[in-house]
C-alpha cells in the first residue's frame, strides 16, 4: 500500500503477530489499501472528505490524503487538534456543533484551514468568538440530532454572514438513511433528505454541500463532498449492505479458557469492542461459530459445527459489529500482511478522548 | 472523604466543574466517601478485595485501601503493573486466566504478592514460567465462561501442587446471578453456585474462597472474600437491585444543540458510554427525561413532561448503564462537591488498555 516516507510513530522492527499482546486492533493492510483505492476511484479528490472519527488515527488519515482526499471531517475538538498538529490542517471540518470553539483559535492562527458547523444562534457566537472564519450551516435532515430546522437555514446563514463569517454552504447527514439494509429503502431515505438539503442550499448559497456516509456514498448525488469513513477498516453492521469496502479491522484475541461443555473464552471484551451495535462475529477459521456474549475482557463462544474447539493459547479474530467505538478503546492499529503473520506497521489512535 | 497526603497526579488548583472539558466523568466526593464506608463496614478488611476493573483508578484503590482493604482483584495484565508500580501490591489476584503471566515476573521479583487464576494445564504451566508463586483453582459455577468443571478442580489442585505452585484455594465467579433484580431469585442463584464452590473448596483446600460482586456482597456467606467493584461508583443496572450504594459517577455533557419539535442534543455518546446494558439515564434536574439514543458523540434526549427544554451549552448530566466500559473511555474522573460545583480532586484512570 501507499506508505509515508517517514516512519510511523512507535514503529519498530518487523515482529510477529503472534507477539502482540492481546486484545488487539490488527488492520490487513492489503483491505485498507483497497478499501481507500476503491472509494478514491469512487469520490475522487475532493468528492471525499473522509470522516476520520472512525478511526481516530491521523496516520491512517495521512494514507487517506495520500489517495487524493485534502478535505477531512471531524467530530471532536481533539480530533480537529490533532489532524492539524499531524500536518493534515489543508481543510478541516469540524461537522458537529460546539460551544467551546475558542480550542479552534491557535488553529486558525496556525494558518490551519478550520471550518465549523452551526445550527443556531448560539454555536455561530461561538464561532464568532473563536476567530473561526467558515462555517456551514447544518440543516437536520431526518434524524432526530443535530441541525437546524430546514426552514431555519436561510436566517442563520443571514446571521453568520452578518457576524462576518463565511457561509461554505450547508451540511446535513442523512445517518437515519445510511445504515438501511435494503438498497432501495434507502436510496428513497437519502432521496429524501437530500431534497430536503438541496432546497435549504438553495436558499443559504455557498460552494459545498457536505453530507453522506459509507452506506450512501455511491447515490448521494446532492452532495458535493461526501463524509464517510468506516469504509477505510468497515465493520459488520456495514457489511451487511453488500458495499464495496472489505473488513480491513479485526480484533484479535488469545484463547484463554476452554470448556469441555463446548465453549471456549478469549480476551476480547466489552472494553475491547463498541457494543451499541451487538456483538462482534468470528473470523478466519471460526468463521461461522457463535459469539454467546462478552464481558468485560471475555468473549465466551463455540466454533463452526464440526470443527475443534480451539485450544488456551489460541489466537482468534473477530470482527467488530461497529468500528468506530471499537477503535476508539485501543492505543493503537497493527498493520498486518496478508496471512496475518506480520506486523507491517503500527499506528497509534492518536484522537482518542475529547 | 480520606484523602492521600500526596497530591494526585494532575491535580492543578480547584476549579469550577462548568470549565470541565465536555464529556468528562465527574465523581460526587460524599457519594463515594459514602459508598466505601458502607461496603468497609459490611465486608471490613479482608472480607472485601475490591475489583480495580470497574475504575480502573489506582487513587481510587488507594481510597479503597485507606478503608481497610489491603488485597485487591484484577482483570488483566495492566491493572496487575499499575497496581504494583502504585505501591498497591500488597496481595493482588488476578481473577483471569492468562497465558502470557511473563509480564508478571518483574512484580514478583519486586517483592509484590501475586496470584493467580488457573482453570488448565496450560494457564498452570503460564503461572509455573512466568514464577508466580500462588494460585487460585477458578472453578466454573455456573456462568458459562472461565473456570474448570467442578470435578477437576481437585486434578489441578494436584498438578498444581506438583508444580510447585502454592494453591490458596479457589475461586467461582456467580456473573450470571450477582445482577438479576428479584433479591429472593438471586439468593437462590448465588446459593447453588457458592454451593458448587464450597465442595470444590473442601477437595482443593487452601484458606481462600474467592466470589461475588456487588450483586451479592451481602448473601454470599460461602465466599472468605468478596470481589466488587462497582458497589464504589455504581451504575444504573445495579441501581435497579436496591443497593445501598449510591450514584457516585456521571457523566458531564453539554447541550450542543436544541430542536423546536422537542428534542435536545447533547455531546456524551457511544465514545464515552460502556452501552452493552442499554442507554445512559438523564440525572439531575432532568431526571425522568427520555434518552432516544446514541450516536458516536451525541446523547438526543427529551426532558420530562413539564419542564422546559435546556438551552445550548447547559450542562447536563447522565448516569451510565454499566460503570466499567464506561470509565474504560476516559481518562480521567473529576472528583466533585456534592453540589457539582467544584472540581475538589482529578484522578487519572491508569488501568486502561492492556
Amino acid at each position: 500500500m501507499a506508505r509515508s516516507s517517514r516512519p510511523a510513530a512507535g514503529v519498530g522492527p518487523a515482529r510477529a503477530v503472534a507477539e502482540l499482546r492481546t486484545p488487539a486492533l490488527i488492520v490487513d493492510a492489503g483491505l485498507l489499501d483497497a478499501n481507500l483505492e476503491t472509494m478514491a476511484a469512487a469520490l475522487p479528490g475532493p468528492r471525499l472528505r473522509p470522516h476520520v472519527k472512525a478511526h481516530k488515527c491521523s496516520e491512517l488519515a495521512r494514507h487517506q490524503q495520500q489517495h487524493g482526499h485534502l478535505g477531512f471531517t471531524c467530530a471532536t475538538l481533539r480530533e480537529m487538534e490533532v489532524m492539524a498538529a499531524a500536518g493534515l490542517g489543508t481543510d478541516l471540518l469540524l461537522a458537529n456543533e460546539v460551544v467551546d470553539a475558542g480550542r479552534l483559535s491557535p488553529l486558525v492562527a496556525a494558518g490551519h484551514r478550520v471550518t465549523v458547523a452551526v445550527d443556531s444562534v448560539q454555536t455561530i457566537d461561538a464561532a464568532v468568538a473563536a476567530g473561526v472564519p467558515e462555517v456551514l450551516i447544518d440543516v437536520n435532515v431526518g434524524l432526530p440530532r443535530c441541525g437546524c430546522d430546514p426552514a431555519d437555514a436561510p436566517l442563520l446563514a443571514d446571521e453568520a454572514r452578518r457576524r462576518g463569517l463565511a457561509v461554505r454552504g450547508v451540511m446535513g447527514y442523512e445517518g437515519h438513511a445510511v445504515g438501511v439494509e435494503d438498497r432501495p429503502d434507502r436510496e428513497r431515505l437519502v432521496g429524501e433528505s437530500m431534497a430536503v438539503l438541496a432546497a435549504a442550499h438553495a436558499e443559504v448559497g455557498g460552494d459545498v454541500v457536505s453530507a453522506g456516509g459509507t452506506g450512501s456514498y455511491d447515490m448521494n448525488d446532492v452532495a458535493t463532498e461526501i463524509q464517510a469513513g468506516s469504509y477505510a477498516l468497515m465493520d459488520t453492521a456495514y457489511a451487511k449492505l453488500g458495499l464495496p469496502f472489505g473488513p480491513a479491522l479485526s480484533v484479535l484475541a488469545t484463547v484463554v479458557s476452554v470448556n469441555r461443555s463446548g465453549w471456549a473464552v478469549a480476551d476480547c471484551g466489552l472494553k475491547a469492542l463498541g457494543m451499541d451495535h451487538g456483538n462482534p462475529s468470528l473470523a478466519g477459521p471460526l468463521a461461522g461459530g457463535l459469539v454467546w456474549f462478552c464481558s468485560d475482557e471475555h468473549v465466551t463462544f463455540s466454533p463452526p459445527e464440526g470443527r475443534a474447539r480451539p485450544k488456551v493459547g489460541d489466537r482468534v479474530e473477530l470482527l467488530a459489529a461497529h468500528v468506530d467505538p471499537t477503535v476508539a478503546y485501543h492505543e493503537r492499529l497493527h498493520l498486518v500482511d496478508a496471512g496475518h503473520e506480520q506486523v507491517l506497521d503500527s499506528w497509534p489512535v492518536d484522537m482518542r478522548g475529547w
